[in-house]
C-alpha cells in the first residue's frame, strides 16, 4: 500500500475524536499470532489441490499490472465449456435445468466449486472452504430428486456462497475480528437455516471487513480481497456489489432475519444492519428473495422478521415511471467515471420516456452526520471490547471508522433518542417527497467513486443514506468500465472547493491511471418495503441498457 | 383517597431510585393553575347544557356508595329507547344502517353525542367535547350519501372518541402534562386523519393518566376517570378495556400509526408504545382493524407503518386450539376475582375442547425487570423536562412510575443495547415456546386484580410483558364481576409469602368490600405480528362464553 504522504497527513489530521488507546497491544497479541496463521493454514489446505492454477505470474506483480483476472479467466480458457456453460447461467435457470434432468446438483456444484477456487486464488476472496461437505450436500439432493421426483424446494442444487458472519455450526464465525477465532457457533444462523432448508449448497464463506465496519475487505485474518477486474483494487466491502461486478440488493430491514450474526451484541435499533443477495442477474436476486420470504417464512424461527410475503409486481413501462436522479449529495462529489456512469443512463433512461427529475437532497449532510453518529454512539465501546480482547494491529480503515461521528464519546440514553428522532423526520421527508411528487425511485452513484485502492475508501455516504432511512436499494452494473482515457477530471473540476477533508481525501486520491477496467455501477432506491417494485424497475432498466453480465463475460 | 396507613408506608419505602427533587415547583406552578382553570372551564362549558342530567347525589357519595352508573343509565333510562338502539348497535351494524337509509349520520351522532355527556358526568372520562363540530361533520357525510348514492368510506359515520394524546390540528394536546397545555399541533395525527378519511366523526378526547404513565386515569388537568360498574373505583389508564367493561386490542407495533402524538419526543425503540381500538363487540375491533390498514394505507402517510395487510383469517373451531394458561407471572399473585375468573373460562373452554396447557413463565421477573428499566433507561429525563417545565406536582402514582427501573439513573447506550438484546432473547423465548409446543395463544390475567382504586395500582406487568415482546393481545370482557361475597382470599392464601414490595401493596390493598361489581377481564395473547388470529380467536371465545356487551346492557 502506497498513499500520497500528503493525502496520508491529511488522513490522520482527521483522526480527533478517537485517541485510538485502549485498542492495539502487540504483548497480548502474540497470543493471536498461532491462531491466525492455524486459520489461515486450514484455508490454504481446504483448497483442492486438483482445482488450482498457475497463475500468471507473483500476486504481488498482477497487482501492480492493474491485472484483471476476469478478461484472464476466459481468454486462458480456465474452465471447460461445460463449467463455463454451468457457471454463467443464472441461478433460476440452474435450478430448472436440474428440475428437468439436463443437470445434475452434483455436476453443477463441482463446475462451482473450480471457478470459487479459481476466484480465490486471483483476488482471496474465500475465508473458508468446505467442499466436501458441499459435495455431500449435492449428491443428497440428486438422490432426494430421484427418490421423490421432485426437487427439495426452490433453491434446490444451488451453491451459494455465504459472508463470514453468518454463523455455521461448528465453525469459526470472526467477523474479521481476530479475538473472535475463539467462537464457534453452536447453531446456524436463521438465514443459513433457511436457505440450506430451500436447497442450496454451502461450500464457501466469504471475506468482510474488520468487524464489517469500513468499506474496503479484509482484515488481520486472512487479509485483503482484490477486485477480480483490477487486482490493484479493493472487492470492497461489507458486501461488494458496486466494486466487484455484480448486482445487490439491499433489502429494507427484517425482511431478511439478521438472526445468529457473529460479533452481533444485538441491542442497537437506530440504524440496523442487513442482509441481501448479490448475483449477476436481477431475477435471481427476485428468485432469492422471493423463496425466502414466501417459502423460508423466517418470521416463524425469528419473531424480528416480518411476516409480509414478497409481493409479484408487474414489470414497469419505463415511459411511464418517474425517477428523482441525485447526482451529489452534497456530502461527496462522485468522479469522473461515475459521473459518466450517470449521465449516460440517465440519457439512455430519457430516451426511453423515463421522467427524470434532478434531486438535490437539502439535508445530505445531516443525514450522514446523524448516520455516523448513530453507528458509533456506543463510543465504540463494543468494538474496543472486541479489539483489545486481542490486541489486534487496528488497520488504517478501522481507525478511520472509529473516528467517525463522535468516536469514543458515549452518547446518553436521551441522546441516541434525540438522533432516532431526527432520523426518523428524515426519513418522512424523503418518503414524502417521493409521494407527493409521484416519483417512483431515487436513482444515484452506490459511491463516489468506482472501487477504491485497498485501505482507501473513506465515504460511505451514498449507501449509509439508504441504511439511515431503511430504504430498499438495489445496487446495478451499468455495463460501463472506467477508461483512463476518458474518465478524468475536466478543468472546471480542478477549481472545485472541497466541502470537507473526507471528500478531498476521496477526490484527491482518484488518479485515473490506477482505476482501469473497474466496473461503474449506480443504485436504484425505492420507498421502504417497496423492495419488490426496486427490484422489478431494476430489472427493466439493467435489461433495457442491455447489461448481461452472463453473456459479457461468454463472449 | 384514603389509603391504609401501613400500606402506604410500604409504598414510600419502595421509592428509592428517584429522590423525586427537581420536578416540583410550587412557585412556578402558580403560573400554570389559571391555564388548568382555563381549560377546565372550557371543558365545562362545552358541555350542552339540554343533554346533561342530574345526578343523583353528590358524586363524592356515589363514590363512596360504589355507585353503578351503568345499572343507573338503564333503570332511569336516561336515554330514550331509540337513543339506546343507536348507541347500543354494534358499529358494523351503525354503518350498515347507515348504508340501507335506515338511520342518518346525524341521527346516529346525536345519540352517541348525549351518551357521551352522561358518561362524562357520571365518570369525568372526557377533557374536550367538540359537538358542534361532530354534528356538522355528520351532516356533511349525510349529504355525501345523498349526493354519491354511497358512503364515503367504511367508518362512515361511526362516532369515535379519541385519546387525548391523538393530535388534532388546533387543539392543545397535552397527554395530561400541565406544561404541554401551551402545546397547540399544526396538524393532525396521521391515525386521526386516517379514520377521518375513513368516515369516522369525532365529537369528544378521552382522559389519559399523567404523561401516559400509570395505569389509572388521571392527571393535574381534569382529574381522574372513575369506573363505570363501580364509581369508587379508577377506569384504569393509558388505555381501559380491563377496567371498564370493554373489549380491546394492543396490536403489534407499527400497524397502527404512532406518528403525530402528543407529548412524545421520539426516538425511543426499546419498548414500542402503540395505538389500538375499544369497543363492546370484537367485530367492531376486526372492522377498525381491516378498514384502517386495509383501505387506511398508514405507510402512505408514515414510513414507519408497517406495509401488512389485515388478513382475512377463518374463525377457529375451539376443538382444535391449544392454549397456555398463565395463572401467575412469577412477578405479582391475582386476586380472587381475577383468579374465579381465569377458572370458570378455563373450564368452559375445556368443555368445548380446548387444550389447555400450564404455562409458568421462567423469566416472568426478569421480563418485568428489563421492560421497566428499558422504560425509564433515559434516566427520567424526558419526564423531569416535562413536568419541571411546570412544577406541577406529582400525582402519587407519578412518583411511583418514576421510581421504576433504576429510576433517575441515566444509561448509557451500550447499557440500553444490553437490555434490548435480553428483550430479544425473551421474544425469541416465548416465541419459540409457541411455535415448538404447537401453542395457539397465552391466556392470562390483564392486571392481577379488577379495576383498582384510584392511585393504588402499582403492577403492570400483566400487559407490560406484551409491550415488552411486541405480541398482540386482546382483553375482553368474561361478562363476570366482582362478587364481595365470592372473592375472598381464602385460609391458603393467607400464608402466601409476598415476592416483592410491590406484590404485597397490590394483594393486601385488595379488600372484597371495595371492589363490587367491577368487571373481569382477561387477555389473549399470540405471536408477533399474528393480531388477526388473536382477534378472531376473541371473537369465538367471547362468543362462546355468551360475553354480550351490548345485550346485556339492553336487558
Amino acid at each position: 500500500m502506497t498513499i500520497d504522504p500528503q493525502l496520508d497527513k491529511l488522513f490522520y489530521s482527521l483522526l480527533t475524536k478517537d485517541n485510538l488507546s485502549g485498542y492495539e497491544d502487540p504483548e497480548k497479541f502474540k497470543k493471536w499470532v498461532p491462531k491466525i496463521k492455524a486459520y489461515r493454514e486450514k484455508l490454504d489446505s481446504s483448497v483442492p489441490q486438483e482445482l488450482k492454477v498457475d497463475l500468471p505470474g507473483p500476486i504481488e506483480k498482477l497487482k501492480a499490472d492493474q491485472f484483471n483476472s476476469m478478461k484472464y479467466l476466459y481468454d486462458e480458457k480456465l474452465l471447460s465449456p461445460h463449467e463455463f456453460e454451468i457457471t454463467d447461467c443464472a441461478g433460476t435457470s440452474i435450478v430448472e435445468n436440474i428440475a428437468s434432468g439436463k443437470w445434475t446438483s452434483v455436476e453443477v456444484f463441482k463446475a462451482f466449486a473450480k471457478r470459487a477456487v479459481l476466484a480465490h486464488q486471483l483476488t482471496n476472496c474465500a475465508v473458508e472452504f468446505f467442499i466436501d461437505e458441499g459435495l455431500a450436500r449435492a449428491k443428497e439432493l440428486d438422490d432426494y430428486q430421484i427418490q421423490n421426483g421432485k426437487l427439495i424446494g426452490p433453491l434446490h442444487g444451488l451453491p451459494i456462497s455465504l459472508k463470514e458472519h453468518i454463523s455455521l455450526k461448528g465453525r469459526i464465525g470472526h467477523s474479521g475480528i481476530v479475538s473472535l477465532l475463539d467462537n464457534i457457533p453452536d447453531k446456524d444462523a436463521v438465514t443459513a437455516t433457511i436457505l440450506s432448508k430451500l436447497g442450496a449448497v454451502f461450500y464457501v464463506r466469504t471475506n468482510e471487513p474488520h468487524a464489517l465496519l469500513p468499506l474496503d475487505s479484509g482484515s488481520n485474518i486472512t487479509g485483503f480481497t482484490k477486485c477480480p477486474f483490477n487486482l490493484l483494487l479493493s472487492s470492497g466491502g461489507s458486501s461488494s456489489a458496486a466494486f466487484s461486478g455484480c448486482h445487490g440488493l439491499r433489502p429494507s430491514s427484517r425482511r431478511i432475519s439478521a438472526r445468529g450474526l457473529v460479533g452481533e451484541g444485538g441491542g442497537q435499533e437506530s440504524v440496523v444492519g442487513v442482509l441481501g443477495p448479490l448475483s449477476r442477474t436481477i431475477k435471481d436476486i427476485d428468485l432469492f428473495m422471493k423463496s425466502y420470504i414466501n417459502d423460508g417464512k423466517p418470521w416463524l424461527l425469528d419473531p424480528w422478521s416480518l411476516p409480509i410475503p414478497w409481493r409479484d409486481v408487474p414489470k414497469p413501462d419505463l415511459s411511464k415511471l418517474k425517477i428523482a436522479v441525485m447526482r451529489d449529495d452534497g456530502v461527496c462529489r462522485v468522479t469522473p467515471p461515475i459521473r459518466r456512469g450517470l449521465n449516460e443512463v440517465i440519457k439512455k433512461l430519457k430516451s426511453a420516456g423515463v421522467e427524470i427529475v434532478e434531486f438535490v437532497p437539502k439535508n445530505g449532510r445531516l443525514a450522514y452526520d446523524v448516520a455516523v453518529k448513530l453507528s458509533n454512539c456506543d463510543g465504540n465501546r463494543a468494538l474496543r471490547e472486541a479489539f483489545s480482547a486481542s490486541g489486534e494491529p487496528l488497520p488504517r480503515l478501522t481507525k478511520w471508522y472509529l473516528n467517525l461521528g463522535d468516536g469514543a464519546r458515549e452518547y446518553t440514553v436521551s441522546e441516541n433518542r434525540k438522533l432516532n428522532a431526527i432520523r426518523d423526520n428524515l426519513r418522512q421527508e424523503y418518503s414524502d417527497f417521493l409521494i407527493e411528487n409521484g416519483i417512483d425511485f431515487f436513482l444515484g452513484p452506490a459511491y463516489n467513486n468506482v472501487a477504491p485502492k485497498e485501505e482507501e475508501v473513506y465515504n460511505e455516504s451514498y449507501t449509509l443514506i439508504y441504511n439511515l432511512l431503511d430504504f430498499p436499494s438495489l445496487v446495478f452494473q451499468t455495463g460501463l468500465f472506467q477508461d483512463p482515457k476518458v474518465d478524468v477530471w475536466n478543468e472546471e473540476d480542478m477549481k472545485y472547493e472541497y466541502r470537507s477533508g473526507m471528500e478531498e481525501l476521496e477526490n484527491r486520491g482518484y488518479d485515473p491511471s490506477q482505476f482501469i477496467g473497474a466496473p461503474i455501477a449506480l443504485q436504484l432506491s425505492g420507498r421502504r418495503y417497496c423492495d419488490e417494485e426496486v427490484v422489478a424497475a431494476s430489472e427493466v432498466i439493467v435489461n433495457f441498457l442491455g447489461v448481461d453480465l452472463l453473456k459479457r463475460q461468454k463472449d
